[in-house]
Formats: C-alpha cells, sequence, structure tokens
C-alpha cells in the first residue's frame, strides 16, 4: 500500500510552526510496512488544497489529510474536499454532526458560537469521522480509487482519531513488520558514542542504526524489518548491545527519559529525593515530576533563586555566600546538605550556576554550573561543568546532568567517570567546602 | 529568486524526529520574499541524497541542504554532492578543515576522534563554511547554474551557518518586504476569540491574518506584504486591534510568553514574586525564570509536593489538609498565603491540583486545579478549573493559568471575567478557607 500525507496551513508553509503531524503518521505508517510516497505541504488556500488533493490521490491509494477543519475562516479543507470529489454541488449539514457539535459545549455550560456549525458540514457521499476530543469533525471519501481521511490539526485530536477511526479501515498487518527502537545517553559527546559503538552503525549492517543528538542526549535509532517475531527479537539484541557500549551514560530506551529513569531507580531502592535550584529554576523539579506516580519517591524542592532564599530555607550560611559567592562548589554543596535536612529525604540535589546571557567573570564564565548530590548518612559530591549554549541550553543541560549524576550515585558507578563539559572543581575550594559544610 | 530546501535523515523520513530545520529556513527566505518552491525529505542514503540534489538545482536558484554532515557513517552527503558535482573524483581534505577541527578540540581538553577527521573532506571544486558551534564543516557548491549550501543538521550550528556564511552571500533585499507579527492569547477559546476578531481574519482583508492554537495558547498569524515601510506599519495596525478584540487575554505579541509578560510587569511595578507548587512541580517556576533577568523580580518558589513539606515550608495547617485535601481552595490559598511569608515577596501564586493519570475522586476528577494569588496586605483570591486532557497538558495549563491570573491582578482587570475552564469555587469552601487562612 502507498500512503501520501498532506498537511495544510499557512503556518506550516511560511515556516511559522512544526508540522508534527506528518511526521507522526509517516512513523504509524511506516510501523506497518506502508511507504509514505510524497509529503506535501500547502497553505489555507482552498484551490491549492483541491489541487493538492486531486494529484496525490491519483498517486496513492490512501492520502491522509490534516488541517483546516476547523470553525475560522481560514479553514477551507471541507469546501475544498468538495471542489474535487463532487465539484458544482453544495456542502450538506450532517444532523449526527450538529449533535456532536451541541454536546460537546454542553458540559462546559458555554454557549455555542455560530460559527462553529460550519464543522457538521460535509461534501455530498462523504462521511463524518467522530472526534471525542474536540470539536472538528473527520470526513473520509474516495476519489479515484484513493481512499482520502480529513483529520483535525491539533495533534491530539488527529492522532485519536487516526487511531480510532482511521487506522481500523485500512486492513494493516495485525502486527508491526518494521519495529524501530532507540537507546539514550547522557554527558557523552556524538562522536564518542559512535566509536564505541565499531561494526554496529555499518551502514550493511542488519538492523539498521543510527546516530542523531538533541538537547544535548545522544540517541542510537534502530530500524528493525521482516516479518514477526523476527523484528523484534534482533531489535531487543542490538539495543542490549548497544546499552553495553554507552554504559554508564546510557540511561534509557524507547520512551524513557533521564527524569523516568531516576524515579524507576528511586522507587526500587526506596529513596526518596528533594531538590535546590538555582539557575535551573524548577527545571530540574519539572523534570522529575514531568513522570506520572513521581509523588512516590520525589518529596519536593526549592528554588531559591534569591540568595536570601538559600539562606532562609537551605540555612546556607552567609559567610560562605558571601566568600565564594552564590556559584560556587561550597554553596552547591551546602545547598544540597541544607535540603536534604529541610526535606528530610535520602537523596538531594542542587544546582547553582550561570545561565547567562549576564552574570558571567574570568573565573566563571556564562554556563558555569555546579552541581551537588547528598545523600543521608555519606559525604556530599560536588562536580563543576562548562556548558556551552544559551541561557535555555545551559539550564536544560544542567537539570539533565544532574539527574544523571543521581543516578549514577544509585548505581553506585561513574564516580571516577567525566561526564561532558566537566571541569575540575578548584582543590582548595573543593577541601574548604567540605570543612565548610559539614 | 526560487529556493529548494533538502533535509537529509532516516530519523526524519520515518518520523522519528520533526523537521524544524526546513520550517526555520522556509521562514527566513520567506522574510526576504523568496519563494520555496519544493520541500523534500529523504533518508541517509547516498543514492536518494545526489538524485534530490541533483533535481532539485535544476529546479531552483539556491538550494539548502541540511543534515549529514557529521562524523558517523551515516553521514553520507558530503560523498553524494561530490557524485553530483565532480562524478568520478574523490573528495579532498582540506588542511584549513583539519585545523578548525583541532581547534574545536582543544579548549575541551579532549583528544579528536579519528572518525572526526572525515568532517575536513569536500569534493573538489567546492569550499568550506565555517562552524563556530561544532565540528560538522558546511559546504558550498554550484550546479547547472543553482548555488548549493550544505549545513550541519542541528539547528543551532545550522541558524548561525545561515545567518553568518549563507545569507550575506544571497544578495537578498537588505530589509524584510514580508513581515509577520502574531497576538497570543490565554483563556479565551478558539471559535470565541475568531467571533471577536470579527472581520480582521476576512480572507480577501490585508494583511493576512490566520488563527492557530497550540498548548493552550490562542495566536493569531498576520502576514503583511510589500515594499517598506507599508508592510511594517499596516502590520503594527492590525496588531492592535487584535490585541484591543482579544482584551484581557491578549498577553504579548510576536515572541512574547506569559512568562515574559508577567516578569516586564513586575518589573514596571516593582513587585516580587514567590510561587508554591504541587501539581505542576516546578513548571510555573520554569515558565518564569525561563526569562532573561527574572531574578529581579522573582525571588523563589516551592516545589511542595509532599503535604509535610505544605505543612512545613509554607506553614499549612494539618488540619486544613485534613479537612480539605491537600487539592481544595483553603489549601491553596494557605499556600499561596504562606509562600508569601516565609518568602518576604509582594505577590504570590500557588497550585495544587490532581493532574493525572490517577489521583481522581467524583468530587474531584482528574484536571481540577486550584490555583491562589496573594498580596501583601489584601485578601487571597483562590480559583477553580477543570482542564481537560493528559498530564503533561493539566500541568502546562496550570502554570500558564496561574501567571495570566497574576497578570489581571498587576493590571487590576479580569476579577469578574471568566477564564476558559473555570469553574465555580463552592461558597461554603470559600468562605471557611478565608476565615482559615486569615
Amino acid at each position: 500500500m502507498r500512503a501520501a500525507i498532506l498537511s495544510i496551513g499557512d503556518e506550516l508553509i511560511s515556516g511559522q510552526t512544526l508540522d508534527g503531524n506528518a511526521r507522526w503518521l509517516a512513523g504509524q505508517l511506516a510501523e506497518r510496512a506502508v511507504t509514505t510516497v510524497e509529503f506535501r505541504i500547502v497553505a489555507d488556500d482552498r484551490a491549492a488544497i483541491g489541487t493538492a488533493i486531486g494529484e496525490l490521490a491519483r498517486r496513492a491509494d490512501v492520502l491522509l489529510v490534516t488541517g483546516g477543519i476547523g470553525p475560522t475562516a481560514d479553514d477551507l479543507t471541507r469546501q475544498a474536499l468538495g471542489d474535487v470529489l463532487t465539484p458544482g454541488r453544495e456542502l450538506v449539514t450532517d444532523p449526527v454532526g450538529v449533535e456532536h457539535l451541541k454536546r460537546r459545549f454542553r458540559p462546559h455550560h458555554r454557549r455555542m458560537p455560530p460559527s462553529n456549525r460550519v464543522q457538521a458540514q460535509r461534501p455530498p457521499d462523504t462521511r463524518l469521522l467522530a472526534n471525542p476530543r474536540g470539536t472538528a469533525l473527520g470526513i473520509a471519501g474516495e476519489h479515484e480509487g484513493c481512499r482520502i481521511y480529513v483529520m483535525p490539526g491539533p495533534p491530539v485530536e488527529m492522532r485519536t482519531m487516526y487511531r480510532h477511526q482511521v487506522m481500523p479501515e485500512l486492513d494493516l498487518p495485525p502486527e508491526a513488520v518494521r519495529v524501530t527502537g532507540q537507546v539514550h545517553a547522557l554527558g557523552l559527546g556524538e562522536s564518542a558514542a559512535d566509536e564505541r559503538l565499531g561494526p554496529i552503525t555499518d551502514r550493511r549492517r542488519r538492523p539498521k542504526v543510527g546516530i542523531t543528538h538533541s538537547g544535548s542526549i545522544v540517541t542510537a535509532r534502530i530500524i528493525a524489518e521482516g516479518p514477526p517475531p523476527d523484528p523484534a527479537a534482533t531489535l531487543a539484541e542490538t539495543r542490549a548491545a548497544i546499552v553495553r557500549a554507552w554504559t554508564p551514560y546510557a540511561y534509557g530506551v524507547d520512551d524513557e527519559t533521564i527524569g523516568s529513569a531516576v524515579v524507576a531507580l528511586l522507587r526500587q531502592r526506596s529513596r526518596r529525593l528533594v531538590t535546590a535550584e538555582s539557575c535551573t529554576g524548577g527545571g530540574l523539579a519539572k523534570l522529575v515530576v514531568d513522570v506520572a506516580g513521581a509523588s512516590d519517591v520525589y518529596v519536593g524542592g526549592w528554588v531559591t533563586y534569591s540568595d536570601d532564599l538559600k539562606r532562609r530555607c537551605l540555612d546556607v550560611p552567609a559567610d560562605l555566600l558571601h566568600r565564594h559567592g552564590a556559584v560556587s562548589a561550597p554553596v552547591a554543596g551546602a545547598m544540597a546538605v541544607g535540603a536534604l535536612a529541610a526535606g528530610g529525604a535520602d537523596e538531594a540535589l542542587a544546582v547553582t550556576g550561570i545561565a547567562g546571557p549576564s552574570g558571567g567573570s574570568p573565573d566563571k564564565e556564562v554556563g558555569s554550573v555546579f552541581i551537588a548530590h547528598a545523600r543521608r548518612d555519606a559525604a556530599v559530591s560536588v562536580r563543576r561543568f562548562r556548558f556551552p549554549g544559551d541561557r535555555e541550553t545551559v539550564r536544560d543541560r544542567s537539570a539533565k546532568w544532574a539527574l544523571q549524576m543521581l543516578r549514577w550515585a544509585l548505581l553506585e558507578v561513574g564516580r571516577d567517570v567525566e561526564l561532558l563539559w566537566e571541569v575540575p572543581v578548584d582543590v582548595a575550594s573543593a577541601s574548604c567546602e567540605t570543612s565548610d559544610i559539614t
């Protein structure tokens, strides 16, 4: 089966927003061995949408269209679909659609704006597709032997409609014949990651493995093809080999995040975590709380953005702040120790640094970050980093690196393993730190 | 001038990652009146890349290629470019490129892995483009009258190279002849937002205005075309009209976020903010600290994920937690009042709710969130919401809605204006709350 994907929206063609829908649909189709033969983006233009639907319908067996079926004046897909499927005929108002719209507005005690009524319209000889997540109904039709499915642009609505209304009609293989897997690592450079894999990334090897990096994370993407159960088995084998090669940097596979990896480890070991953040400003806590069920292992945290709050909440001695500055190994250590005590937890992470764009000095440039890990009845450890990148990047890396430090501590590995962008903590400052905070 | 954009990567064609580069480049070109005639994505396949380069070079005056020039075995763009430009000839190693690579590794005290050396190679009769942000050098060449620029896939590196090496060579108009602007609103439904705009969204009107919604934010996107200074003036006029129509929901224009809008207002009024979060888990603090310079107005905050921490850090009475539960109007109010006192600030926001997927009850379903705002020497106000969506969506909405509540309070508007998904706070609970927390 050959598929084509058409995305509609001025904001897509002019580069104002990303087209994540096409990407997601291509992935769904690829899993079931459906080849996407063309990928097209057009503007909110009735003629252009019509032309694209006509051309793509002739080239593919199934055409998936997203966008342009909202209630606003620039939503023109249903008219354009009518121009192609039933030229010269008016759209019809589907009573089932009207009922759906009324139901959507009722529980929120909201009056239905009249413009929404257009969403119950469809070309004759087509049918509406239910949308349990929003007001925009989908439309299914056929043209020159190609099945056409029009779905809403908002990703949540589109995905639900694809899974429940469209996919079941496509007669796809019951099991995936092309499976993909991923291994994620943190704190390892891209070329070092590649070297560790050796022949695994050879282009002729099957399953195929490629490396990408994004948001500081190096990911190996594995694609295994063939009839089940083989692809799943070869995938699992290669995935395990990559995890071994990337130990201790590899923290998870597939959908796992550094946050979910740490939450799972904390749960396994019955340890409870607190966080104390300065430059990351809640970003570290957020990575943990992003994981459903984090409340079992996460007590909470402080965003001690001001020095005053560092003293008040975490008992960081004023003298320490004065002598070393808020961005220093001793203060990072004291924040972790203070958080551990104040939160009544087993593990504490603290981050203090200069995210920029201003605030740097010759001694501590923008990107300088200290991360401390404290554990009940154990010494506190502080590592220093010099992260490249802008404010957002430095903060993102700081939060993720902190979780990798905790992960290694929980696994009791990595104490002498270097993390990318680590710089040595000054010995004088490190030793004074130990005496200061204990 | 006609442009084509080619993105390379298995992960793009198989739907594993988004192609943000093509989007960004299309936006850059559109601003300078360059039409993008084709948008293509191909896999990491030497023959497919070569074919695409050849075909697109015949159709366009400039071809922008991204991806496939890293150091790993699946980076094949430089070979494919050689196949098209100088078939039958070997790639050459550029000494300038070797020097660049050595310089990149030196300051980090890292050994250059031998595989990186391939990044100094290029086809004969081409030249390398400097990359101040990474190891992958770009390549510039020409084929059948089309200028070809190959840039790295990581967005930061690509953008820097485009701005500093590629754009200056394209002889583009000195000023933008097509300007785009945006107005963002929060707490207003998409069709209500459309109705408020009336004829502004008419398809025949210029500048063109379209509405999209993403991450709870409704955005009007304005596109104005023509020779300067006209497009800028008509853009500004339309933008102001939309802001008026969307008052008090509109919080910002163009690159402004709800976080930056609130930080600017706090600075204007010399007010300092603290935050106390439960279900948002640092997400609210992060939205504020995302803004550079937030430290002037943001004292810090608490992530009181456990009840214990709510008592310890924010003095929330145990009795209140017991009687009303942690997710209740009285507890939200007490958290805000406690944070205000503990942080020594002027304004406090507190959020407590059930983000899901579990934890809901018939009385308080998943998505139930209480947001409180407390102000020094003023009554605390609590609003209740029932947000639709998954865990991530509920938390994101909670954090953004909290900032909109604060924004309205700072502007002294919106006290009787409803926010989308607001549900009335039970009168009995609201009144008991006032007596409990004051």
